[in-house]
């Protein structure tokens, strides 16, 4: 169509690319933002642009951070003796979400995945190990998805922990198995930190 | 919250500001972004800052244009005999996805609203006085909304033409097609009835 220009074209494909935003969406956000103040455009130009340069992994626990470590890990309020092991920065914004954790976090980064060729070399597990064996930490709390696959991973963290004294736990089956935490809201996450059992692998 | 960086923060604070996205679609938008390719970020970033620099009014119809005059204008091809008068840049999108207006247009830039205190003077009459006196238009069709305001800034419009020999038509008042006539408010059919038309079954 000759009636945008160039420059609204390029924002309005660039809108509706993002998930779940259709081309009739990013027409009118298209239209909002062409209106909106110069400095309300420039702090999403710059915001966009920070994620991309700024945000990085926290040193310690492999979340997201801006330089060194995230504010979870550098907070001396941080009960440093509970660690919980979750797969992606993502699910350490939920579980903080509930406020009823008060502990720090190790990031694996992905899932053990067979079917995908997916191995746990993939993971952080290095790291992980590293952490517990300095002796700090007294419970590791796997906080992975209810699925095979993060049961699975389940297994291969706390086989590796073998060994060490560290006691490692999971969390209580309040979640619906099958489902993806993006879906569990912050009563059932705090639910199944509460209720988070001994991994007993003769089960 | 402690787990989101600062620059994550600023982006779900900025993309929650568009219209129509909450918190919720903002966060899972910002995570998307941040796990985007560096390509597609980038050109998000560029357009927006492209909208804010490059884009224009045409300096002929008032549209949006990006230096001098907008492609409708610089075409060859369009009928420059038919001067359609819109409210609007985004009204001119609306009647090209029709396909079936060759004209040019004139973009007033809003309508008078006496109850918002906002008089003729806001628009850009003069300017549509000035090409309509040039000679080569021979019809202004008033494309504006049909409500009292619209048809306030029609009669305004049709005021000011006055004295030149243009003809001065507006948009079909009717039943919109495809509705039923129980949705049809009776100030719809009163138009429907004024404006009727002989039946013409060789269509």
């Amino acid at each position: 169509m000759d009636a945008y220009t160039e420059s609204m074209e390029r924002l309005i494909a660039a809108l509706g690319n993002l998930p779940g935003i259709g081309r009739r969406t990013a027409e009118r956000l298209a239209f909002y933002l062409l209106d909106a103040d110069k400095e309300e455009v420039s702090a999403l130009e710059a915001a966009l642009r920070d994620i991309k340069t700024k945000v990085g992994h926290c040193s310690e626990c492999g979340s997201l951070a801006e330089g060194g470590r995230c504010a979870i890990c550098a907070s001396p309020r941080r009960d440093r003796s509970r660690l919980c092991v979750v797969e992606k920065p993502k699910d350490v914004i939920r579980f903080e979400a509930t406020g009823g954790y008060d502990g720090v976090y190790h990031v694996l980064g992905g899932l053990v995945a067979p079917v995908e060729g997916q191995g746990p070399e993939h993971l952080d597990l290095d790291r992980l190990v590293q952490r517990v064996a300095g002796g700090e930490v007294k419970e590791v709390i796997l906080a992975l998805a209810p699925t095979s696959e993060g049961d699975g991973t389940a297994l291969v963290v706390a086989d590796r922990l073998k060994g060490t004294k560290v006691r490692v736990t999971r969390l209580a089956r309040g979640l619906p198995t099958g489902a993806t935490l993006d879906y569990a809201n912050p009563g059932m996450l705090a639910d199944a930190l509460r209720g988070r059992q001994e991994l007993d692998e003769s089960e």
